[in-house]
């Protein structure tokens, strides 16, 4: 499955709450971190979530918050990826930055480049992503 | 009133299903499609949505993102459309893309111009566009 | 037109700075706080968009980021709106929260329950709204 979502993250479901129209799933990384992701509880049995199932979380850059680390207080994004800026291009409007999270996994967003720049991120500054769970789109194979 | 947002899609509600903070409300669009949108429920009762009313499905290019339609999967996106790449405008960041749905309905997708290459669309190729219902906003007139 | 959207906001537009695929649009609120937009290039041209132009700007509650006031660091969320605690709602996933941003205008925010909890929001704490550019709708009369 290809698609536009910059960021793209294997991941194993850990639990699943549901309520009465959305159901909050819990996942694993690879690499010990977790992700939330809020989706229809039509959706969760369409794609018959359970603890243990295979899941690609996709996310698109524009979605992406981008904090500096240091000063980061807590947000009610349930999703959040800290690393190292790894590239940054800049257009005329927005900017793209992609941080490196370690172990192989990126995470890509795309801000303001007035944002970019009020937050001085350069390659090799530490920085973290917010993403909300409900900006999350499961998909299985 | 004209809005920003790209995609105005004319739908007729089908059906509601409440919950204490989020409604699922579903829709059917003029060519036998569907939509799913997730509002809250107090805008549910603002607008008087039962099934039967007419809305305004407001969708920003920003929040689509676009699929291969091969070897697309199940995902949790509610909102599957699927056409032909009619134009694509790339910018130094990002790129336009519209998809031809057929019956005179299109819908446009801002991406990443790396993903557009990535993807490899150009004109004519078929995509799907994945809306999450909770990225729609209703309107009525 | 009335929308799903629980947070619209009445603005002037104060400047446009355009791209090739994108533009933002900066925008005053009518007590001195700013918001800013992200749209297409397209949509400026359609709107009509330029210094002076009245505009009203959409943000659905399920894009809003909520973050305790204190110890907030630089995000590069374009947009922050502080306030007080004036309502929670609690679903069994979702919480919806009402800020009172002074003047008569609130801002609506849906957060997963767990993040409301976390972040131990209760009614007349101080809180901020943080909201991407790219997740605001404009619109003209």
């Amino acid at each position: 499955m290809r698609t536009s979502a910059r960021n793209t993250f294997r991941c194993t479901v850990s639990k699943v709450v549901e309520g009465p129209v959305n159901a909050e799933v819990l996942m694993d990384l690879a690499d010990g971190q977790h992700l939330s992701a809020i989706i229809t509880d039509r959706s969760v049995k369409d794609l018959g979530l359970v603890p243990g199932t295979e899941v690609f979380a996709l996310i698109k850059s524009t979605f992406v918050i981008l904090a500096a680390e240091d000063g980061l207080g807590k947000t009610s994004a349930r999703n959040r990826l800290c690393g190292t800026v790894k590239t940054r291009d800049d257009g005329a409007v927005s900017s793209e930055i992609v941080l490196d999270l370690g172990g192989g996994t990126t995470v890509a967003a795309v801000v303001t480049k007035e944002s970019a720049e009020s937050l001085g991120l350069t390659v090799g500054d530490r920085a973290c992503a917010l993403i909300k769970a409900s900006h999350i789109i499961l998909a299985v194979a």
